[in-house]
């Protein structure tokens, strides 16, 4: 794996601007923890403090755009997380729109209400089936898992021992949860075994990604288990960078690191990335899985995912199985591409899974980069503070099964020309 | 109103049971602030004390089950939020479809990355549109807009003022949001007033449902933002339940309060209930929706809503457009349903939306009540502790355009009947 990236010295984000950090220490206010005399504002100026804050993000070059994208764009995705290419597969497409037509186009109703019909069922059953879990529940987003699991896993009696590097969603969900919360580093079982044996509550959660989304790293799964086990601690793994890539068929990384059955693991997954669909899910035992549908805040008190996006996913395991050498090609893409970045000098991780990350000297040249980059038809994540959790500026690639030999050329051939003006390479060929 | 709902005894929770409690103060755990030993379980045992808590909860009669619906169902919905009849119109269902065709299952990444697709801005401005507002974003779904909107508006420099009846998304959105928090009653603006005029932070948000979800009343919007007003802070407003059935075409009870142009008065709204759809949104002034594009965690971080809800939502708005009648329609049967079960001598909630509350003597008689209905095709939402903000069980009833007057007679017939053998006539006729 390559660490270099972890090794730089982090950008610097303005105190003002840190309210979306993605890491667990969040400074967010002018005023935090400091009483102050409450002159009122006109209804018209409530908001100002808004434009003082764009101000100060426009200055610092991280202002945010959305880009709508059209149904018939002819541009080389790099930048989606649909890693095998299933979101338009007319299987998984077809099934969603069939689904519309037979069971509505929404839920209708939380999941205890009216919002489970028959297909969440149903995929929860092939969900659990396909990893190799005893149960799985379906919520409506990865996002809504995870605050889901955290909460009702935990609780002021317990210790919550957390990866540096975890999504925000899971940082959501530590906060959420009333829990001693700690933070052990990044993929660092010892740090973790040390907070584990010195926490001052009785039950203990540790919890992490298992491919972490920005750098596509690979958490030391079947370590920490290990490590939990000797000190009676759960395990929540996020596998939604790992579903339908890593491991046999893509079962995913709890699946290949053989704890998909084990009695104190619980997984969460997404049905947005490898499945093409949208939503998410929890994987676990049984009881774990009850414990949500009565407990889980998000599970409950939220609208059912809608039946279109369930009958894709269900479409997208089915796929999944039938080809079970898609997820080898999207990793190989991943390395592919991989290599021949780093052969032109830039600073390239390592893929374990679909997601390259290559670094960029600083958040104005990744910028520039990737608008050089889709300048040319070729679309990229990039990745700048507050939203990636060492400060450092990066192109996110992300490979397809999909992807032909002249698409990952053309690639390599435009990322590598608008890098060398961003000055992102490295060192000379 | 009819507010006895609120005066009634409330019914006792077990502590261990609290965990999901829709109110503010929540306590969920065994140990809580107690530093305890840290005797290590086998993995085996590490979630043994979830079979303590669902033993509890089922001598409790708490337990909560799952129970998939079938696609040709032909039992009589009055349980649902489709309050409109749009989830399965077939112009809803039948864009929905075509949107997966078209753009694909899922919109494959993030919204500021690949997730947002020329539906979610035409969306956005349809929505924005409709309600009057200066400008609209699409979440995944309504509980992530309300995560995004409190945490993105406040932080440790902000006092929120709530209500204590608003949704759990929004407590949560306020566990979220570092900021002071107080609970100033339900609909009690004088409170509100005064938690304002007192708090120790220059910036405040009060939070409302404009139509509160158990009960179906109605917020005091007009005096609400008066009142934030007068102590120059923000008043946001999450509009589930009004959109589509209160205001003038459905616009909703923010537009129908005169507040959609308001400089200080952010909406939420999902577009799950009567549009038929899926998904949440926020709606205000350009520079808070911006603001939001910026630094709203569950929109950066949250894969893009599936085209094919976007599309629905669109293709109901259109609806809305057509039939502004429609809305009128889910009142008068959701009064015509009040009025009826009134007679018959139940504690029956006043409706100023769809939404119409029954009061059960008991959450097993609730339970029973329900499962009487079920049994005779007439689905009903059986709402008990811990999820009622005043811990009185009930039966909820959602009215909806598409039905007929021989439903309603239907309804109302199970209902008494099963209801007069739950024990939950208050008084003779």
């Amino acid at each position: 794996m390559d660490r270099r990236v972890h090794a730089q010295r982090p950008q610097v984000v303005p105190p003002e601007l840190e309210e979306v950090h993605a890491g667990t220490v969040t400074v967010g206010c002018d005023t935090a923890g400091v009483s102050v005399s409450t002159g009122v504002s006109a209804p018209e100026s409530v908001f100002d403090w808004i434009d003082t804050r764009a101000e100060a993000r426009a200055k610092a070059g991280l202002a945010r755009q959305v880009r709508p994208r059209p149904a018939d764009s002819t541009d080389l995705d790099l930048a989606s997380n649909d890693y095998l290419g299933l979101a338009r597969d007319k299987r998984v497409a077809g099934a969603a729109a069939a689904a519309s037509l037979r069971w509505g186009a929404g839920s209708t109703g939380s999941r205890l209400v009216t919002g489970s019909t028959e297909l969440h069922t149903e995929l929860e059953y092939e969900l659990a089936n396909f990893c190799g879990t005893q149960s799985a529940l379906v919520f409506s987003s990865g996002y809504a898992a995870n605050l889901g699991v955290l909460t009702a896993l935990s609780g002021p009696g317990t210790a919550i021992v957390a990866d540096q590097h975890i999504h925000a969603s899971l940082i959501d969900g530590t906060r959420l949860s009333k829990a001693d919360v700690v933070v052990a580093g990044h993929c660092d079982v010892p740090k973790v075994a040390h907070a584990l044996a010195t926490r001052g509550k009785r039950r203990a959660l540790v919890v992490t990604d298992s491919v972490f989304s920005v750098d596509g790293d690979l958490a030391p799964l079947a370590e920490l288990a290990a490590t939990c086990g000797e000190h009676g601690s759960a395990l929540v793994v996020d596998d939604a960078h790992g579903l339908g890539v890593v491991g046999e068929g893509g079962r995913g990384a709890v699946h290949a690191a053989g704890l998909a059955k084990a009695p104190d693991v619980v997984t969460t997954v997404t049905l947005s990335k490898s499945l093409g669909a949208m939503g998410g899910a929890v994987l676990g035992p049984s009881r774990v899985i009850k414990h949500l549908v009565d407990t889980a805040r998000t599970f409950i008190f939220d609208t059912g995912l809608a039946p279109s996006s369930a009958a894709a996913a269900l479409a997208a395991l089915k796929v999944l199985r039938e080809e079970p050498d898609r997820p080898t090609r999207a990793l190989d893409v991943a390395q592919d591409l991989a290599f021949r970045l780093k052969d032109k000098g830039f600073r390239v991780s390592s893929p374990t899974a679909a997601v390259v990350s290559v670094q960029a000297p600083s958040p104005e040249a990744a910028v520039a980069w990737a608008e050089g980059c889709r300048a040319q038809g070729v679309l990229v994540g990039c990745f700048r503070p507050p939203s990636v959790p060492d400060q450092v500026s990066r192109l996110r690639l992300t490979a397809r099964a999909d992807l032909t030999e002249a698409d990952v050329e053309r690639a390599v051939r435009v990322i590598s020309e608008t890098g060398a003006s961003a000055g992102a390479v490295s060192r000379p060929r």
